[in-house]
């Protein structure tokens, strides 16, 4: 279960609608009753559904209908909402927008998973800490409801070593043995940027390898002989993964695709059908 | 002045590194003593400089060089920074995530203002509502460090009548005549999807119409026809608007070019040069 | 709808009761059985009602019986709750704050906005932002819930031009028609504080005058000079506006009333009459 | 030492500029250098001057001259800063708000304070937690500046027993004398409405009676007869004490005035005079 | 009623459980239907269930059955919840820690309370200050669930004189006379380290004498002297109070045993056992 | 580094002095000039310096010396701090506390490290997530700074199956071998209850076996059986480790001690020693 506070969604709404509603109130329809039905535009992978569903709860509304995360066509209604006007308008963008760039991410997701899984059922796509700033709950929750792992969600949890640590380091082979006996309940990662130097770091004990830019070529090479010393050896493809090579990285040999790329993008557009509805109170 | 508070960016370095860096600590390197520069890797604009400055001096560090936010050539340094290896670690990723980010909307604004004001040196780019979710204030800084202004940052402090809307009005023309009585302090805003829309709207009072998704023929012949009746009206141009066609929009009469498409896409690399250096102490 | 979330009713809670009730549970009343019921002590509007409610609720008591915010007469019981004598301690007296001086808010509007509309049906109270640090949530509800608008509920939203914007202008002509070049969908404002003074700025292209502190016969003269100017231009009549003298200023030409002296005076009493009830559990 | 933590008034300063200052910047003053000179414009006690500093310096403002909370004459400065006009606009108004206020209360509490000294020099003015939601960090801070104590911060540590309590007790001597025994480290106060009734709490163990709306004349045979009873009893004046009886209830036998009337009313005017300075950088 | 609001109950889950359950997800379990009981392993005192069942509820799980906080035989269910397994598992571990920490402090103030009460009926354990930074509202809920007061909860509400103070004060009688001036509603106590010093501040007019690890023949004899100078004299025996010495600091005249040391140790062993239920849906 | 916000640190103090220090005001004590020197009572390893420091200066003292975190002899001052009477006294205790539960923990870490590493220099003491709710920042920091690693901070970022999990598994095999494929970068940890249970999950591919109360006996056979069926296993020791025990476990062939055992217990006594200074001001 991904749990998200209540206090989160309360502050979204709370920034988006700060002192009440303008246009509604001016117009004077807030008391009018109606209904929200929101449905994707186009076939995909829909997520945040729970999260638009509970915005619309917490102004008072009442949910009729509501879908799981998942893949849906075009057209179907994946959330019915009905109440006053003046609800449904103070939620409403709100809900849209989290439906439609969590699920951004997640169809971005699947674009590098599916095909990725075609060549290896047994890849991964892991997604980094590099979203946008305040997103970190929104955009772990998409990653991993389409399916993704997390690569890291922050420092405190996981061991990677950069150049930006070796650069610090003098004698880094006992350095990084110091970090394997340091933490025996944790794989640790190295991040390089050519075969030789993974195949270095594999024989100091690293458990998994990180391949930054590897051509396919290189990527494929280094598999094979770097599964050699190790065979439990995880590898990473990271750098400039995308749904249009992710078949082919997966063909080459990488255990998981590490990317950033699918927190980025257009969002994934959902239609805020808002309809009258009569009053029968 | 753009105010962010320290509460802000405490809390995005709390959720990168919350109980510590496994990785710096394990190899044993927190204590080295370290600098890092910060410079775009592409000509272009760098914003959220001063958020990554105090970043790094929340977490103890010394800034020793900060550009203000503005457009660099590719190389040149826009922060540099100096102190122990672990703060260092602790916090460049968050900055760079922000810088990154950031600039990347503020790049984007500039792809969409800068040839539109070649042909219409009047003409602005207003930044809409939909935002990731959780970004509002990093998203609306970025927009506005570039030259952008904020078409609406919520429900609160502006009038604009959405289809939405009219589908819960009895009389149209009444309500309109009502919120502008109501909100004589604010001009009031309708989004029409036809020139014939937008001429009804005119004729009704409306200050500002949001023309959506117009042909560049239909705004055209729009801002001629509107204009004569209310030499004052505001025209926008909405749905759509990108660095591709925000020239020959601005070419057709629109005021005002409303996008959310600056707030998506890939952030702006800042390379973040993290270097050791000799311990005096 | 006007917005108020969980998490700041829970902060007043929290801080009038942090760690128990010492009396009622040194007394021993706690779990005895009990009902509260809420009205106004004299004829006026009772707003916070709502909000009392949810605070009831949060400690976990029964709400059998809530009206609108409105007009009642004394004696109307407006709120009745009911459950634990140690909830119903816990909560009623900020739950009495709230409709207390939400209420003493809502009746300052009414005592403006009443004798003004009886002059001018269309005239509108707009209240500022010079509210109680802390409490510009619940002030901006309370007035709005009585009939006022916004004037600005800070800088973000609005444009408002003061003397002391000017002291760092160079050439103030300019300045305005870039300001007003800059942000097409705002009006612009501008305070003065004198006749003269304020046909230079309409001649400017001010959209707003904000007249502080005229004498009512200026008042009447600048007004029919400068619609004379501009017959949209919104005159705003601000510094002094109070109930004694709204009509007077409604009658001189002021299409807003601005003001903050709804903000402060005595809070409006609201009897919370509390009853044991027999205990049938 | 009343401690006021950063993060309050960085929700001051967010909630009223969360997204810039429009005007500020669309005039192109933000970069000017500026100064302002805060100073009251009548005789009177002013403090929340150290909140105000903070503020400033907060948006990052020198603070050059800094007065300590006290009573100061017209036109005294009590706080200079310079800097940058787009940060003094950021702040300013929110420093003269929270000075306003918290010594509009201050000067309350004084007028309260001052004329009962001159009866009873060891009389006291104790304010209650009736003040508006969301204040009660400024309002006991202006309070406890001008020399007040605090009756009851909230329900958690201090014993009060109202009627809305007697109507839950059945055997009220012992639910008292209970109380007494659980709470040693405590006085327990009673409230009445009558001598008689008072005087039968003293008999029963109270330690403070708090008389609600007593004549002076009823106050002052009350305080002769229960004194009699019980020479160390504290007799606490309540409901509807201010400036204009606080001297005749100081001179008629009570030890405290407890008051919530100190907490509305006008705030004390500070002029905030901001000045343009030459820019020698 | 002790209050505990959401956000600090959701702030606890959110830390436990930031991204979602790797470990149940990547079983494939999280949609199974299991149910939880809860209860103690030992005989004794459960507090806390009332939170657990909120944290059960805030995952969206169902309580089927809740007990009050109370004593308790070992095995005696105290809360059963059912629902989804991913939803037990986010919670039930945050759950159990609230239970088990808080019943420790509960079952050490009742093996502290109990042994004093049998030697006099009349004698208070109160808790101080001194509990863990971050578990104010914890430490004081389960103390008071167990029958002790609030010694003092902090600086704000109670008089509390230590050498500490002491130290600066240039003529402490003058001192403590003008604290009980100025603090009429509040009793003033002074902690003192022998039976002369409290019998001078006995005699400068100290309402409670806190006897800082004074021998049990000390407490004996001052106690006796003391409370002939002042027979309503409270005497608090502190530092060093626990289950091993209680009655006997209850035998030797103190009304109040101060302790921190019930905030420290063990927690109270409560089993969570989960198990699996058919799925019927 | 491990990184602790500002906002934290301004809660605890703001829970412990919420509207000023009665005390010290009350005595007129506060502009005194004062020092505080902190030094610990025995031998030991103290925590939190820093810690303290910041919040003595977030009330405006000054430090005038601090230690590093670390060993140090009785009596040995680790923070001196200079200022105000009514600042030191609005912060000390919090400081106190801070340092005394944190440094509690730390010389529990070391209790168990020290023995245990004499015995094997590479066995690593790892703390769980079992700690009191609302102190994982305070506990992790405190186990980290003496040497422990972090078992697990929560849920989202490692993978331990409990028996809690296997009783919603239809086909546990499958089950553990799909999580070891979905989490590549991750070990699989399996708690047991016995060698038989343990080595058949060593068979089924678990990374880490976590031996819930063995008998040394056990864990030495289970340890010599395992780690010839995978040399890279991890081993370890769970349920009742203390620092009684550590240094035989350590032999008996664990790798990593998990303990909650270190979390709770008796404060490492810190002396706050205050002292009036000579006021040259």
């Amino acid at each position: 279960m991904f749990y998200v506070p209540n206090s989160f969604l309360e502050s979204l709404l709370r920034e988006d609608v700060p002192y009440g509603d303008a246009t509604a109130e001016g117009l004077g329809i807030s008391d009018r009753q109606g209904m929200i039905e929101c449905y994707p535009k186009a076939d995909g992978f829909v997520c945040g559904i729970d999260l638009a569903a509970r915005l619309f709860e917490a102004v008072g509304l009442e949910v009729l209908l509501q879908e799981k995360n998942g893949t849906y066509p075009a057209g179907h209604t994946v959330l019915r909402v009905q109440g006053d006007a003046g609800r449904i308008h103070a939620a409403y963008k709100t809900a849209q927008n989290i439906m439609e760039y969590c699920s951004g991410i997640g169809n971005r997701v699947l674009s590098v998973l599916q095909p990725a899984r075609e060549e290896n059922p047994r890849v991964q796509v892991a997604v980094t800490r590099k979203h946008f700033p305040g997103t970190k709950i929104l955009s772990l929750y998409s990653a991993l409801s389409a399916g993704a792992v997390v690569h890291r969600a922050g420092l405190s949890e996981s061991l990677l070593i950069f150049d930006q640590h070796r650069v610090f380091c003098r004698d880094f082979a006992a350095d990084l043995a110091a970090l394997k006996v340091k933490e025996p309940e944790k794989k640790v990662a190295v991040e390089v940027e050519s075969p030789e130097e993974g195949l270095k770091y594999v024989r100091l004990g690293a458990d998994i390898i990180q391949c930054e830019r590897f051509s396919l070529q290189d990527l494929k090479d280094f598999s094979r002989a770097a599964k050699m010393l190790n065979p439990s050896l995880v590898i990473n493809a990271a750098g400039g993964v995308n749904s249009a090579n992710a078949r082919e990285y997966a063909a080459s040999g990488a255990d998981v695709l590490v990317t950033s790329w699918v927190y980025f993008g257009k969002p994934f557009d959902i239609k805020m059908k808002i309809s009258s509805v009569p009053e029968y109170r």
